[in-house]
């Protein structure tokens, strides 16, 4: 009996060899029924917190099931390979905060494992592919209803890495936020959830000040792009509902220099 | 019963982010029967014209079908989203032009109905993402069955936006003509089609020459790349029965500096 | 009955055209059983070395399927196009050696055909396009279960184009070597198979100097890359058992500006 018919996947592999195919392979022979959606393969090599924030804004969208991201610059070292349970779904991948944003926004971990269950993996010495090796094979295996605990030994969900919060304080008139990542068009997403964003005194027709290292920029909050004229900056809540910082027709990351990690002042006049 | 087996999705979204994933995401949770194929995410940003080529120049292969096109530049503005119906298929996005020129070489719009049926939405607060939430979810549902006059009010098929043809007018011995668009490997497509090639004296063995903005080429009418040397330009029908402007293991936009809207004379000798 | 359940699509058309759509769907209409899994379509433009490597690398991870390649400089020139059946599983595309280190990696080719049955494909006068107009087509109704033998005239086997075999002589304490193909990455793979790098008298430890057109660089031989600091160059067995070279964290090929072709003196001490 198949536990999910669906199996997300994301890493950094690219698209330019035959990475991703292969891994789709090895899938579609453990477990034929399964649909594959490749969220991306675009994430910047070993970016793990670029991989995180991705994965995170994409699983609320999907129903239940197994999502394996290998995004993972220490393979084939002591780090391990896990499958974590939470709201329903499975996540599989290295165990180094990769998996850890989509698993908090899915209401926490339930149970994990260590993937040590090497009669689930492929036969093969390489160590450089574990996304082909043993991340995929495991992933589908479970995909197919093999149960949790059978893919290796039980890891304490407080042990799994996890990656830092993002630090974001609401203040009086503003908040201290934090540039959690930059998405393909440069539009540059706050650590201010949009739900938070009244309590910090935003709401469309306010002007946002935000300061950084020395810089400020002023844009005005609104509700959507066509509301200021091309090549201006504005701030709005995004798709995923948090506060961002765009230039319409533009590339805010790059006109402003940002990059995720950026700690700004925000405030609300 | 399903209406469409096959929905297809042409986007400006790019493939770093999970905008895609989540897009398929959200029909297949609606129609999960319903094959989705991607045409092309690779859009220039807010490129109508050029979404709106390629999505002409793919729909003919494909069967019946639920055609999904977002480029989108006033997205949250006043445009409406519409389903066109036309050639027994059915087009699916914002009511900019993007999807006038595939409506149009399928024969033409026969109903249109603007998307003002909010039951059909995804619930959500978002104004950025009409095509997570409006424009998948509907689209997904008119391929599974849902009749087109249920997805909003019925709209004027005549005031659907549509593109300006591109010029083209033959003359004796040659044509004006206008750069229509340029694919990824610089091909020059001309508003000249193929069929109507011979009228303007257009035939293998023939020379074409080539005038704008002071500039002038000359390169052979030929049937297939080879019969030029390497770096040499050439004129053709290509693969879509235009003709086009090309370059032997070359880039020909980027040598002549040609972009969508070039006008130019077209002299056969 | 269908033959094969599975076909795979490589080409060098890029992802920004409707080019790779297209001919999932006209495969679709033929075969609509038929899972095609796109193992890249990246490949440098007209590169046919780079996409028979890719092809091979891919090829073994996939049950028996039909492998549709399209990498063709020379498409509309005289160059055949043909299927190939090695090791259970056919091999269509053209006749340039694109397919021939995959057909040789299965077992070497065991009947071949040229594809001149021209009532099986697409009615077009186009002769820039055999991957949508003669391939595709063909090889759809191949996995649909026609027999190979009416796909065309029977072709010899040694008739076949073959890519010469990389140069690689192992020497006491080391081997002649050349570059086989550059990922994504810039891992620059070599022509030293890693089942014979211990005869080569690599084994982890080791140390390999490399050698090349006045160039020297040493790098030690690891099973992982988190076995040397960040910036450092290594040499590893890579995922597809070959022995390669790399950077931790950087692009080989870029820093040692090599490519594929350029011949190297491995000595191990």
């Amino acid at each position: 009996m198949a536990q999910f018919h669906c199996l997300t996947f994301l890493t950094d592999y690219g698209l330019e060899d035959a990475f991703v195919a292969v891994c789709h392979a090895v899938a579609s022979q453990v477990a034929p029924d399964v649909q594959i959606t490749d969220i991306t393969h675009l994430i910047p090599l070993g970016d793990i917190r670029r991989g995180a924030m991705v994965l995170a804004q994409a699983v609320p969208y999907f129903p239940p099931a197994v999502h394996v991201a290998v995004v993972d610059p220490g393979v084939g070292t002591a780090r391990r390979g896990v499958a974590v349970e939470a709201g329903g779904s499975l996540f599989v991948g290295p165990d180094n905060g990769l998996l850890s944003v989509a698993v908090a926004a899915a209401g926490g971990a339930v149970r994990a494992v260590s993937l040590t269950n090497r009669a689930l993996w492929r036969d093969t010495t390489a160590v450089t592919f574990h996304g082909r090796d043993i991340f995929m094979p495991v992933a589908a295996r479970l995909a197919a209803g093999l149960p949790l605990e059978q893919a290796g030994e039980p890891a304490e969900v407080n042990s799994l890495v996890t990656l830092p919060r993002p630090e974001c304080r609401i203040t009086s008139g503003g908040a201290l936020v934090e540039v959690v990542t930059v998405d393909g068009f440069g539009n540059v997403q706050l650590s201010l959830p949009g739900a938070d964003a009244p309590r910090a005194g935003l709401t469309p027709g306010k002007t946002v000040t935000l300061t950084w290292a020395g810089r400020e920029i002023t844009a005005p909050f609104v509700t959507t792009f066509g509301e200021v004229a091309p090549g201006e900056p504005l701030c709005y809540r995004d798709s995923g509902d948090w506060v961002a910082l765009a230039v319409a027709n533009g590339n805010a990351a790059r006109r402003y220099d940002l990059r995720p990690g950026t700690r700004m002042t925000l405030i609300v006049t």
